[in-house]
């Protein structure tokens, strides 16, 4: 045990994620198990920055595991990136006697993280966004939450584009990544997924497709688009416009950043946060929490941001025969 | 009983909504039970005129109670609102014995319904839309569970929105009217309310509204936005000029309509389909069936057409008291 | 206006409903843009005696508005049943400046309510309870949640039941009113419906109905049992000894009771909620809010206890004509 | 590619699970993009022998991924036990053309098609049951759906249990493992997780348990309890009595099968689909797939039943940790 780790600090950073409460609370509860003290840092770095920073106790964090969003608030923070704005970030940890500092974000706070470390404080990054995003790890905190909402709403739009027999693009997120949209393209049985990875989009060949699925007699016709491929709204005119199909889009948007976590975000979440605080008090630092092929294990933040992540080719195989 | 009653169609018209599929399989049943036949008219008025006609039985209609949009699909129908349709849509019915038909849908649908029964034949309209728009009836199919849908997502909005303090403009259905708008601002306690029928929209105002809440500390300011008052998206841009906080718009869109039907929905659904049939077997003809006053009665289509409906001003005064 | 309302207290009492929070939230705001102070009364009549009381604010109900369950607690209070209690109650009420009460609970917590008005406190009633078993509303708060989430559950009995082609008993909450079960029955299509008010319960009409739907193919057959008619454990085992078929009872307990309010629960709480405080401001005391016909009223308390209350026959019997 | 593999049979056994629907409708789609036929053959083992068996098209599984149960029924079957019921069953196969099976359910379910698989019939096994106790993988379908329910479920309970101060019991499924139990007691934050595995059960230490919290002043005191472990309603009045706490007990039952699966549900169980048929086009017989270390693989069925399988150890003792 590391007798270096008596109060652990821990923030969220950057998009908030469902479950990110239950990782804070595993925290809090892991370092109160082990005699620590902890401060909630709120609003990120930029909270750091302005000293936003809370004592947060067990029953602190009671009721909290099953609510969306962040109780400790989130925000981006451009002066964070400054090697200026580091150094005050760790000096004002020194100043609350904050030694550690467990970081629940996506790769850009995990470089906050890192450059705290550098100015000497321990730290451990926890993988949390939506977007799945952060390659070292085959989960990240909110993802399995934010699909299962995509999903749902995505059953609803087919029901009433099933009634109308209309052509319906719906716009999930995940910025460069595609993994809701693959997620959802094969729970909602999509007739296309539109992705930034593997697909060139090929709007004749989409509009191709539209068509020889409404003259076999399909009732309707689904396109899940992941955010960053093109223009929900512009690409349903001209596809109606083509097919002679009444054809809508739907952006979901922030909806899906919020609600209950699901059992996943809420277990897996609840076990990295203590990991993290278990890895701190192993006496590692500067360090992220990952699940990978099935375990929980850890890797230095700089190989882990140098990683690269790769849609499952075979799932996206299975989601094109599905789609028949 | 109407002895002239031997086979009743049934056919859904204009917008999806939520229980229609509760009302048909009361229709049929209903209809059964008094020793009719039952036709579906699939695809509204459109339908009709093309002879898309089928035969339904008790067991057709299994198993769709809790299925969100119509089965019978649904359209709108250009041809049906000139003379010549309407004579030929009465022709068509004839030609395949139909004595009767249940309409479902709304005020245009209703307008179907006493142009076939001016060509004799018999018909009930029964209220369905999400929109709430029929000035006749305290409820309408699908609004109720319209309501929910929105309401849950816009409490999963909330939470990111929390959790970023930002402002979130939130845009609801309901063309011209504002039921879904109002009961989502008093169900999701949101801070301002954006409707058609009582608000004369003040931009100025809802910005000072804004930084006033901001300043006393709240954490977030949630506008539901009934469609037909702004365009959400440019709005909130225009906001967060104005205010320096970050702005986002969420347009729910066509998830509203779809999704398996509240209780409320399927119950009030299959109790106006049973009471449509029930009147045709008494012998009445050219009426809308409505939920008034806490009864089931029934109208005359031409004097419910003629009715004119308000947003409930108490419910509203509630709304903007809560919203503190 | 009553200048002699001044500080209003609020409690919860009885079983708790989905819905209370809002009811509460309105009170407390309400009460605030009057001018008024307002003082929550914990665990309900028993927490009075306690003189377990706390100051609410407008942001001490923020956030709870989407809460099940209720933030005051409640209980039942045999102490309070007594005069002795009753004057208890009323001294120190008056002791903490506490000159009026909103009551949100049944039929026995406005008995209280009613008790405390003879002691010279001003008093109104709200209506809460998921039974409907108050015969002077055709609203309670709570009803909507819980017969959706009854509905909801029972919805996946039904999916493992067909599966298996068994017989399934679900037994809904509702102590000796069968609103619930009526419901249920009709919103999931029940093949039969068990109710303490209109069903003489006659087991072997019950089982030759099994196996005469059984042999029309019918691949399940549902059951809804209100709690009060019989013990659904045993009476499952008798039928599947009497017809050969597979049959299983869930009772699906506590659960009903919990979760976030519906739409409707959640705004026709808020304005009943204002309606309280509008009446006290008003004068009145001694009355219970209740929405009877489409418009929310309010009753004098010992009128409204000597009210009966029956099933609709008409929804009862389009339940059994649908049920085919 | 395997030119001996022309009709694929596909049946659903034991228990039912959400997804199993997208696990045929994979095996269905795969197939006939492999230029194979499909049969469904009904309601398992026993089906077979009666030859329930249907011609399956793509379109026979659309508007299927999002139901719970299985539309191919399931049931259990004594006589295919026997040596003279396999070979019938392989016999009655090959008279309808049928010379591979994807056989989807647990480990009873994978012993039938070891023997179909000796009588000279292709077999697959995919791994089909809410439970998670099939050794060889660490995902079967359904499990993530039914932990999802039951969570849901146990939240409401909560809500109701925190407002009434009380003790709270809450039973749920998955037979001899606990694994439905300690998701359910992380993802609900329970205070005490009674599992058949790793838990011996001592009722003196959880009263003990249940009164020091209450002394600690927490509100409410949630044990969940895996099935088998005891007979909650029993330990309710134990405990109730020991500690004077109102204790209740809620048995989930079967709606912890039902529903629409979760997203990871349909994906999982849909590649899985595929991944089968693949299989057996690659000439592999008598494995069964499984998803193992974040990889879909295949195993020999002899070798998979052969495995043990173990509780999470670090998943536990984080439960504990967290439950303070």
């Amino acid at each position: 045990m590391n007798d270096g780790v008596k109060t652990i600090g821990v923030l969220t950073s950057g998009g908030d994620a469902p479950g990110m409460n239950a990782a804070v609370r595993a925290v809090v509860r892991t370092a109160i198990a082990y005699g620590c003290q902890v401060k909630g840092i709120q609003k990120g770095y930029s909270g750091l920055l302005e000293e936003e920073i809370i004592d947060l106790y067990a029953g602190s964090v009671s009721d909290i595991i099953n609510r969306g969003g962040t109780f400790l608030y989130t925000a981006r923070c451009e002066e964070f990136r400054t090697e200026e704005g580091q150094r005050k970030g760790a000096e004002i940890c020194r100043k609350h006697g904050i030694d550690s500092v467990v970081v629940i974000g996506g790769d850009g706070s995990f470089q906050g993280a890192r450059k705290l470390a550098a100015h000497g404080i321990n730290t451990i990054g926890v993988p949390g966004t939506i977007d799945l995003d952060i390659a070292c790890t085959d989960y990240t905190i909110g993802f399995d939450t934010a699909v299962n909402t995509a999903m749902e709403a995505i059953d609803k739009v087919r029901d009433t584009s099933t009634s109308h027999e209309r052509c319906s693009i719906i716009e999930v997120m995940g910025r460069n990544a595609g993994y809701i949209a693959l997620w959802c393209g094969i729970a909602n049985g999509a007739e296309d997924i539109l992705l930034p990875e593997l697909y060139n989009y090929d709007e004749e060949a989409l509009i191709d497709h539209i068509i020889a699925n409404r003259r076999r007699g399909k009732k309707h016709h689904i396109i899940i688009n992941a955010e960053g491929v093109g223009h929900s709204t512009s690409m349903a005119k001209r596809i109606e416009a083509a097919t002679g199909i009444e054809t809508r889009a739907t952006i979901l948007g922030h909806l899906q950043r919020g609600g209950s976590p699901t059992a996943k975000d809420r277990v897996m979440a609840s076990v990295m946060g203590a990991y993290a605080v278990d890895a701190l008090m192993g006496g590692k630092s500067n360090r992220v929490v990952a699940y990978k092929d099935g375990k929980y294990v850890d890797y230095d933040i700089e190989e882990a941001l140098a990683m690269q992540k790769e849609l499952d080719p075979f799932q996206y195989s299975v989601a094109k025969i599905l789609a028949r």
